[in-house]
């Protein structure tokens, strides 16, 4: 397939609404979008919110080619006009959002875009495509890590995704706390840490297991991870030490009942000696498995196919919604659908992290700049009044939203590769001052509110 | 992000086990891999192959390129002898398989590669990872054409999954039936129709409603889908259909108990005179969900992320096993993993869509030319004794593997582009010929068995 530019991952009524609107004069209205997701899935306690960087990689580069404007000239959907316009459109507005990495809560307003809505509305598809799929797997993966305590995961669900989903999916669990992946445009592109043990076809290449053995060991060295389960495991664990010797990096096993078998090979390894070597284990893993397996002598995982498809929760629910423009007066409005169902809350919103000493303890999203004020006010009042709550004075706010893209163009150091480490700092630093402990188990109710009120917001702790 | 090659989405340990069995000089030894799903998630009644097309491209296009192998030397993986390998290299040998859009079973081969390990193996994560990200959501698309009953659907999910996997899913969708997308890239490079209506956030672009229909259909004419839940349905459809005329062409519903408002805006269009304009229904759509439609008055359905990310099952858990390899002694041998939860058939194997009369009535996934000599001289020996069950001469064999690429040259036209129209012919071929009635609802048992056995295969009418 020829190279596709980020301007044609677009739904086509972005383009119909952009040639509609510019017609009836309303295209060069200022507006403000925001990505927010209504509510998190059933037993959710948080969201990882993955993409940022990516986000900001597509919009910089989000350009109509010739090949574009040739196929949406032949497809005969848009005017002449629209099409001119297309040819030289580049995004010129703002973007400000939560860092990458972060973690957020029903309505955290994670992106908001402020421009035209000639130049705004078209950026819809694409940031909803990379925010939503990076997110699921980082949100799942997320709670992967919590219930490994510790132990090292290597992302190796690839083969169960979009080819290039799974670049991105190498990321996204990167950017939550998995070790390396096995994916090798991952490690090029993000340098995101690569590993790798053997399959089963390589040993099934030779006539016996231990010629298998014999040739992954003189390749690979002593240091490597021996796939002990193809035939027999307990003789294959006999083996591998045999001709590697007590230096063997580590076994893996990938079928069977992990659990029983896993102590068997640990009391092997260590009465043939190799205490050192480590055992890592693969199989259709979740964080439901690895609460399972927390006292089973295992060393490691490698984790698939729940990782990458967003552990039964693909897609976050994010969604690009118009909150507040410009009206025929020139001033600002806040704006949102009315339905029962899925109304919106209009205003473009100042979204903040309370925290009581070490931990968080709301997520306060206002909407408003006289919601906000207002939160300041009775906030210092508060303070002030030497009477407040003890709490109080341990409370702090930490804003959430910072500048992404200014006029264009994007802050430095916030593409996509420059930032996966920053990521990676930003989600443990942020799971830790959310303070749940994995003894909780993975679900819950959501860890902490989030108020849409400033008065109720300054009642907290009131 | 640069573009990225095909070979780079691969994972590490098919460029060590090259390595190890090149060092070993069991590297040239002749393979049959096949890619075959174990089973079928609970209540699916058949699979639908999807991405064979893109397979092809991704194999014929499978190269390292300078910047891959500068990661890889950099990387410090891999010896200089098998990065100067790997900088030669390309698919030279032959790959079988089922046509795309045709219905799969538990252990179909539905592909079949062949080739030296060095040759073969590289080709895994690549394979898997299209085939189980397009046969997933083909897989459900499926399931929900049969339940829209003729009812036009969009797909509308590329903002509910990767950017790239967006414009693979669409393709896959219109192999399964769908009616076109909203994704313009998949228009571009597959051809596939492309639709749209417009957003909540045209509607709230403009100080009224009126305002934004008149502006909608000033620019896209009476023929435009309208969206009518913004504010109040009824007087959206009204004043809609005062602005258009009875020539109105849709009205979109995405939010509410479309089951009872579908029926009021029918009633309503209707003695409005609007008697041809359709009412189009969006919002988590399923095919549960339109079974309940079924009889609400709706012309057309726009379904995204239950689409999209696979109904609930996103990966049909393809996987790419040896199962023939040359030995020390130069002959073919027929290889498989023991272990008991995840035993391999070994060999390579032939498959027959068995039918009787118009029907489907067995998937004859036969191992080894014995089983298929075996098999044939039995149905031979019953057509012709004579005493027949008269269901034997009603019985034909349908071929299901076909030449994919030959010799590393695809045969031609099967590229994904040219593929897109024929997959779609053979999908609703094959989904007629399986003669299930909509009425049995989505879920059931598997459609058909399949056998793995020349003598039972015979005994099937016996």
């Amino acid at each position: 397939m020829d190279t596709v530019t980020s301007a044609l991952l677009t739904d086509l009524y972005e383009l119909t609404m952009l040639e509609a609107a510019r017609e009836a004069g309303t295209a060069s209205r200022r507006c403000v979008f925001e990505v927010f997701t209504r509510s998190l899935p059933e037993g959710r306690r948080y969201g990882a919110l993955a993409g940022t960087g990516r986000v900001l990689d597509a919009i910089a580069d989000f350009r109509f080619d010739d090949a574009d404007l040739r196929y949406l000239r032949r497809a005969g959907l848009l005017k002449q006009e629209t099409l001119e316009h297309l040819a030289e459109y580049r995004f010129t507005g703002d973007v400000h959002g939560y860092a990458e990495g972060e973690l957020y809560f029903p309505n955290s307003p994670v992106l908001r875009i402020e421009g035209t809505f000639e130049n705004a509305v078209l950026l819809e598809t694409v940031v909803l495509s990379i925010l939503n799929h990076d997110s699921g797997i980082a949100s799942a993966g997320s709670r992967m890590i919590t219930a490994a305590r510790g132990r090292p995961c290597i992302e190796m669900g690839g083969r169960r995704v979009h080819e290039d989903g799974a670049i991105a999916a190498a990321r996204a669990a990167y950017i939550v706390g998995f070790a390396s992946t096995s994916n090798l445009a991952a490690g090029a592109h993000y340098r995101v840490p690569v590993a790798g043990t053997a399959a089963h076809a390589f040993t099934l290449l030779f006539d016996t297991e231990e010629e298998a053995f014999r040739a992954q060991l003189a390749s690979q060295g002593s240091g490597t991870t021996v796939l002990v389960d193809t035939y027999d495991v307990e003789s294959a664990v006999r083996r591998a030490v045999e001709l590697a010797g007590p230096g063997l990096g580590a076994v893996r096993l990938d079928s069977g009942d992990l659990g029983a078998q896993a102590g068997r090979v640990r009391d092997l390894l260590d009465s043939l000696g190799a205490r050192g070597t480590r055992i890592t284990a693969t199989g259709d893993l979740d964080e439901y498995r690895l609460e399972e397996l927390q006292d089973v002598p295992l060393d490691g995982y490698g984790i698939g196919t729940r990782l990458v498809t967003g552990g039964g929760h693909p897609a976050p629910g994010f969604v690009y919604k118009l909150v507040e423009r410009e009206g025929a007066d020139g001033q600002m409005h806040p704006v949102g659908k009315r339905s029962a169902d899925k109304a919106t809350l209009g205003a473009g919103k100042a979204a903040y992290r309370m925290r009581v000493g070490e931990h968080a303890h709301a997520e306060l999203v206002l909407p408003g700049e006289a919601e906000v004020a207002e939160f300041e006010r009775e906030l210092t009042a508060e303070l002030t009044s030497g009477q407040s709550n003890p709490d109080w004075t341990r409370t702090s706010l930490r804003s959430l939203q910072q500048p992404l893209i200014v006029g264009g163009e994007v802050v430095e150091d916030l593409r996509a590769p420059a930032r996966v480490e920053a990521a990676r700092a930003q989600h443990a630093a942020s799971v830790e001052e959310l303070g749940l402990s994995p003894d909780e188990g993975p679900d819950g109710p959501v860890a902490i509110p989030t108020i849409t009120d400033g008065a109720e917001a300054a009642r907290l702790l009131g």
